[in-house]
């Protein structure tokens, strides 16, 4: 089975941990032991968040003011890097020395009409206090939205168009190879009017991107891994319920946090509508009660309806 | 004809130059202009060096106080994303849409025990003032060397032994795509005792790098481009000559910079005893003159002794 598993933000580093370099490869290396599992008769694809990292390197480069500070992109570019480094090498040590890896740069297109470069929504680095938010939001011109009780820088994040390292990626895993790609949902791009490529300041969804990715692999199965077990109705209330399989219309008509399940929920309907494969939202910490079918939210045109955990 | 190009951080980053991105994609564009016109019919691997980004980014880390800085293993795939990035793109926009292009982030293990460990040699980031380079040592206990008039952080420098994702960078020019990869040297990593593969502070030479890289590849020619235009003896003496062909024994014999020309040297020799096939160092601008067997500092086996340009 081709497998494209997405790793949540927050499945690599836990809500409020500081974000050092240790504490990251701590959480990479929990998550490739999941990964692990279901490398053996499959081929897999891995790709990964990046709203942390690319915070906290935005902020590094603010901090040094010999040099101007780095644009998105371009720090999007050092945390695929960064954290392909950090997954390719864990997962390396938990596999047969011959599985051969391979960790892809990956440019996505986006429109620079998209609307959402009026209306940044994405939260990347750290939380912050209310005072903390305001003297950032006038200092450096940021854009900050409430996170919880607390603050978070927020950027566009348009949809993605095209992964330009396709080839490649279905090449590599024609050969047998693990691939780590589409990190942070891929760096944004955008064609100028003279038809050249270049870099713009955005952060794109990473679920988004991934079922585009799976898409684009004819894979028989996407992962959106994150840090709860399924898809809930009333999410936090006495009443919640954990979805097991759902219509992606009927999984839709209902409503989801906008910078949290949201996506992965839009991303999982867009896979399964477009190719007819399932799509899975659940927890890295159960992959494979996921693969064989028997954890998370399944999506799937098999039927209408929606299916609740007893 | 299969091609290992290694651009020389010089080639990057004129000397002295403010490390924006900006500047760097400028330079990235002009390497790429080069680039560009050796790619139609041949098979191109693109390595490059990164001291003064890795320096860089030290240096942002250490000036963000909140979360302690990351190790040069961890920054060196940053780079790897942000250089390969530049230059994956810049490339991208002066070739036909189709060509495939990718970049793979590249670990390389190293010795343990390499006596480089010892001996810090490389030369990373800007370049400093002895009373800012005296500070810098006692704050942050980096080792200092001095570097013309003025001193830069110095870091261990070991032999590369092994590139692991060889295989995918093979499979990739098989399949025609354009490789950027071994940037920086490649990661430097360690096996620990349990046999599990580990990050460790230093840079590796990307010369040395590029020949272990051209020498696997069974590539016919390994560039080692630069901001001159060949190997001099006497350099920087009224008798001052270019070398346009050496044998490895005769051109060894010479002594050259050690943090300079003299690793070029060695991985030119290095590449040439290995395969018989031909290294040539010289100017990145005239790249084409270069494959055309007409510039730079031609290193084969061909026959003995040393040739000078009239």
């Amino acid at each position: 089975m081709r497998i494209v598993a997405a790793l949540g933000g927050n499945a690599l580093l836990r809500r409020g941990e500081p974000l050092t370099a240790e504490n990251q490869r701590q959480n990479v290396r929990v998550a490739c032991e999941q990964l692990a599992r279901i490398i053996p008769g499959n081929e897999l694809v891995i790709a990964h968040g990046n709203g942390p990292q690319v915070g906290l390197l935005a902020l590094q480069g603010a901090a040094y003011s010999q040099v101007e500070p780095y644009p998105l992109d371009v720090l999007g570019a050092q945390t695929e890097g960064m954290i392909g480094y950090m997954i390719e090498q864990e997962l390396g040590n938990l596999l047969p020395f011959e599985t051969p890896f391979a960790t892809i740069l990956t440019q996505v297109e986006v429109d620079a009409s998209d609307p959402a470069f009026q209306h940044p929504s994405k939260p990347i680095g750290p939380v912050y206090s209310r005072q903390e938010a305001d003297r950032l939001a006038a200092e450096k011109g940021w854009h900050m939205a409430p996170d919880g009780d607390r603050f978070r820088r927020v950027v566009p994040s348009p949809q993605p168009k095209r992964i330009f390292e396709i080839r490649p990626v279905k090449w590599l895993l024609e050969k047998g190879s693990v691939v780590i790609c589409a990190g942070g949902g891929g760096i944004p791009t955008v064609y100028d009017a003279g038809r050249k490529l270049h870099g713009i300041e955005a952060v794109i969804d990473k679920d988004l991107c991934s079922a585009l990715l799976a898409e684009q692999l004819d894979s028989d199965l996407l992962i959106i891994a994150t840090d709860v077990e399924a898809v809930y109705v009333d999410w936090g209330q006495p009443t919640q319920r954990a979805i097991a399989r759902a219509h992606p219309d009927d999984l839709q008509a209902l409503s989801f946090a906008a910078g949290s399940m949201g996506p992965k929920v839009q991303a999982a309907c867009d896979f399964t509508r477009q190719t007819g494969k399932t799509a899975v939202i659940g927890s890295l910490a159960d992959i494979e009660g996921i693969v064989a079918g028997r954890a998370g939210t399944r999506v799937s045109l098999s039927e209408p309806g929606i299916d609740y955990r007893q």
